[in-house]
């Protein structure tokens, strides 16, 4: 860092007023402080443009005098990407720039500024009778930025695609302040390079996404949702399978959930009441949406088949609005309910669908010979390859101790990962914490490619240096 | 060019053996002349790799001598992407790497060789119960790799997507021979930048892809089409959006065809018999796909309410499959049926959906102005945006003539879609037919970060130089 930070917050302030800077460090906490509590690096300062002239204006300071950038949006990454590494960052937090530019439902699109909150854009979708169906637990802080820098996948990825897909265009400040407008609202449009699937998933390090045409859908009349009990990942696939050959793109969710989920969140007075049908080692959440005019009854007959087909030994279907929340809750608790349990370790892995069951039998089976007693809490997106690969420390051990033994947990986890053609970051991105495990499993064409593309796009490494690429 | 093209030839030839090099003008017809017989320039010499190894091989020594190569799959794009500009190239041919290398169903995902004709991977697909459902009309030759290279549309874009959403991984040489390993068949997989998806539609200016990881599904159980009669583009687009209300991601084509591509197919005789219900100004082939156990009668319901709502004024139901067949030959003969009636000036071009009524009033307007006499004829993929915006010469015109005024015409219909929102090429890309114009209508910063990316990944301008950017 050539210039005294006192000089750099004076020509920030300049830019964004007095008022929109924070140089404090006690009043940084919320931009310093992520979901995980992994990473405890302050920041120079945190500056919050309200126009995106001013968000050009900061990117040319910064990049014609060295000052590293973080594009933020709500905070709530798990990887890091959005906090500082050196300490001498700036945090550029999109959060004032978070208005609703234009939302047409004829053509299925809604433009939307970077720091508004995920839940504000469904609002804003549903106001007009159409659906965002980007649904992720940290919705009701995450910004649309933030959300589509990580990629974010969640529980509709199934049916509708994870954000990248959702994204028709951005507009985004580059490292020396261009402004690259993309945004469009055509389905088809085959004039240049894919630079907005570029920009999304890059985790601020390509640009700064200020703004995003998304896709829109007609929501559906009604939703049919259950709870299915299952003896194995192997019957869960099964089932899947047969549930794609019936509703193809109306299977919404299909998510698995292992017995200890329920039974903690049932000891811990975090569920009401058992939302399922029986004890069963095994569950399933499935949905099915049904469109205007569609026929009821398709996800009650898909499940008669299966019970017949001894691929369920039980189901319970939501009958209410109450029902269906009550469900979801239950998936939705899974990832905050270990903390009930002391300490964790967590993998958010994919590998091709066909490969679920092999993974969860021979992730068990590895990590318990490690760690005798240790409990596994895998779960997630089975639809699509996603596994939230979690454990929770075994009863009565002590937390510190058993965090310090994650390294052979993570090694044994990644190896069957990448044995099974998997992936170790399947929607939470690399930002910092992964960025050793990249250079150790990417194709290294790829990393060279990126780091081509970095220099190519950002050559001061302006733009959240060391996040992804180090 | 430093090196006599004798020595080059022999160079190539030593790699893939001399039976696999073409460098005798009169036998490189077939991979010089493209479709639409615009673009004259002979090539160094062709080259058939017979393996990966040799385009890495050809790609290292292109790289370090300065030769200029262009990929080519099936010579089918309308663009000249695929065939040289200053007739020093040397043709790439990957026609040779057309292997399966793996299809598996339950994972959903099909792995073939960049040299594999569209309808061969089809018919594999098929033969395992599976799809691959991009739909073109030059599928009898195109070839996955080009299929890739240009982002390929087709009629079933609505329900499945175009090539790039079919497109789960790539495997590329680079420019100096680096073979980029993206092959995977996860979906989801945040590790890094979306390198697949900047190598799809680069027409071959940054790398050769070699393979790919496809999609394929589940087959529907069956199909439901009909031919409606429609008064107007307006009307189209209300029951469009009815249309998916009703059908989602089932409603798999919605194709607009206006009344004199029926005259004159019916006139030459490229019907046996009148797919249509009645004579009417417009109309639209619709396809719903229907599930295994999914109802019956899903489009006929439908159709019913669009004439209560005088939506459409009639409609053919198909009855068999030779109904569908016939159906969509009327909407697949379309773009070649005018060369029936002497010459034609093309546009491929999108809009937002809902401008796609005002697109077509304007354009015809503006180019009826222009030429008194002029046949407009366009249709297309009304579902996507897309219009296939077309005119033919006034009967009883002098062709070339007519040819000679197509600037002002081609002037008058893109200023009309960029004031719309659209885009100058919705599906064909930009080869060497559009590189001045995309010079005019993309975002100048968009061009310059394509530069910059060019550069980064072959900075000696040895893949398609010249295509696409100048």
């Amino acid at each position: 860092m050539s210039l005294p930070p006192s000089q750099i917050i004076a020509a920030l302030a300049a830019i964004v007023g007095p008022a929109h800077l924070i140089s404090q460090p006690q009043q940084m906490g919320p931009y310093l402080n992520e979901p995980r509590k992994r990473f405890h690096q302050p920041a120079l300062a945190v500056v919050l443009p309200g126009a995106v002239a001013e968000v050009q204006a900061i990117a040319r300071y910064a990049n014609a005098n060295g000052v590293a950038l973080i594009p933020q949006g709500g905070n709530t990454g798990l990887v890091g990407a959005q906090v500082p590494l050196s300490g001498h960052e700036v945090i550029i937090s999109l959060a004032r720039l978070n208005g609703v530019r234009n939302i047409d439902v004829a053509a299925g699109t809604m433009t939307v500024e970077a720091g508004l909150i995920l839940e504000e854009a469904h609002k804003a979708a549903e106001a007009e009778g159409a659906m965002f169906p980007l649904w992720i637990a940290s919705q009701g802080s995450a910004r649309i930025g933030g959300v589509l820098s990580s990629n974010a996948g969640g529980v509709n990825v199934l049916a509708y695609g994870n954000a990248r897909e959702l994204c028709m265009g951005v507009e985004a400040v580059l490292a020396d302040g261009r402004l690259y407008n993309g945004l469009t609202s055509l389905k088809k449009d085959n004039t240049g390079y894919d630079l907005k699937d570029l920009l999304v998933g890059a985790e601020g390090t390509l640009g700064i996404i200020t703004a995003a045409t998304l896709k829109i859908f007609v929501q559906p009349e009604d939703y049919e949702t259950a709870l299915v009990s299952l003896t194995s990942p192997d019957a869960a696939l099964t089932l899947f399978q047969a549930m794609r050959e019936r509703t193809g793109a109306r299977l919404n969710a299909f998510e698995l959930i292992p017995w200890i989920g329920l039974d903690i969140q049932l000891r811990h007075k975090m569920l009401d009441a058992d939302p399922t049908a029986d004890t069963s080692p095994w569950y399933g959440l499935i949905e099915v949406s049904r469109m205007k005019g569609g026929p009821t009854g398709t996800l009650q007959a898909a499940l008669e088949t299966a019970f017949e087909q001894e691929w369920i030994t039980n189901a319970v279907l939501a009958e209410s609005l109450a029902d269906r929340t009550h469900m979801w809750a239950f998936r939705e608790q899974m990832s905050e309910c270990q903390s009930r349990e002391g300490a964790s370790i967590k993998h958010d892995v994919s590998v091709p669908i066909a490969n679920v069951p092999a993974l969860i039998a021979e992730g068990i089976k590895a990590v318990e010979h490690l760690v005798p007693g240790i409990r596994a809490v895998p779960f997630g997106h089975m639809g699509d390859g996603n596994i939230h690969f979690n454990f929770s420390q075994p009863v009565g051990a002590d937390p510190k101790t058993f965090r310090a033994g994650a390294d052979p947990i993570h090694t044994a986890i990644y190896e069957i990962v990448l044995k099974l053609g998997g992936s170790v970051s399947a929607e939470h991105g690399i930002g910092q914490l992964k960025t050793e495990l990249l250079k150790q499993v990417k194709d290294p064409v790829a990393l060279e490619m990126m780091h081509a593309i970095k220099q190519a796009l950002d050559p001061n490494n302006i733009l959240n240096p060391g996040k992804m690429l180090t």
